[in-house]
């Protein structure tokens, strides 16, 4: 992951990027991938989607959309110096918090809705 | 990032999760954290989002946002069988093909404009 | 529709928010309300789905969040100086020859794909 | 309005498109679109938004995005059985107690935040 973000940091360094890099576009840039991963799935019943991810060819075209999205959080984890693994452990450990096991167990409520 | 991948699996698994995460859903749960990330720069302009970004208490908001995308991008990774680094890293070698240093230069157009 | 883009430009107007109204936050607000309207369908199988409309509330809510997207459209319109229904009316003749009846029949395909 | 609802319906039915009508995959749709609607805006400073805009064909091709919103909320609202126009008329009320003028005027903070 840091060998990863040192590659994000070169790449967009050699290409003179970081002055488009502010935290709004990268943002809304996270936002379009995020609906580009998305678009496949679109009008696919449950077992659709099962058939189209049995093709290779489809869960490398899905893994391509994932792979920018990782790209523009480390990005924008890069300009705003945090680290984004361990926001990830950190929140893991909130969810944790609000998504007790005896709770959630086998339950898709959000957090909000749990509580009641 | 190992670790991390661990601990989301261990977190769905406690919480029998597991059934609810076809890829789908965690496309579209994906799509609705980029919003919430984007949400708190909306209506700003660069230089307020300067200033908002200046307080920590915003910035340990964002990481969070942040984290839960990456939370989700990694427990979408699991069910697909992806490697998230490795497809980011290939993906990076990708992008470094369709935006040659010497076009992309300062530039923010698209490939495809690019191209052209 | 006339009289609701008027109320809209009322509504806006009386609390000084046309200086907000630039098109690019205008554009962000609808991304992030159609992915408020997305949110109550995640995680719930077609079958929840129908449940879950079956029941007045969750579709008053579900049309709440529609309403906010119109009038966020409405409101980009107005700054664009766009007739939002000619607009329509204009591009479902464009999707009418993008997908001409007798390939579109049935068929969920995206245009690009059903041209092949 | 009406005249916009039927041409939709009569483009869906005439390529047997109900089928594929569930809310779900509606609300997905939208969500997409909303993000082609953002694109062009990605990367740009205020004054590139303006500059842009001022070419006819690029407004033009925002109106495009726009409308197949618009398209896809009057498909949802059928759907549905929303009256579209009259939803958006209810929530302009309902944002008016939220965003009471004395308090809201200039000011583009969130009605929980304006409430403080």
């Amino acid at each position: 992951m840091d060998d990863l973000a040192k590659a994000v940091r070169a790449f967009r360094d050699e290409r003179d990027w970081l002055q488009f890099h502010n935290p709004k576009d990268l943002a809304i840039s996270i936002c379009l991938e995020a609906a580009e991963l998305l678009e496949p799935f679109q009008w696919k019943a449950p077992e659709e989607v099962v058939a189209f991810l049995a093709e290779d060819e489809n869960r490398r075209q899905v893994s391509r959309e994932m792979a920018d999205i990782l790209i523009l959080l480390v990005s924008l984890a890069d300009v705003l110096g945090v680290n984004l693994v361990e926001a990830a452990r950190a929140k893991l450990l909130e969810n944790a918090r609000k998504y007790p096991v005896e709770r959630a167990k086998g339950n898709a409520k959000k957090y909000d809705a749990l509580q009641l």
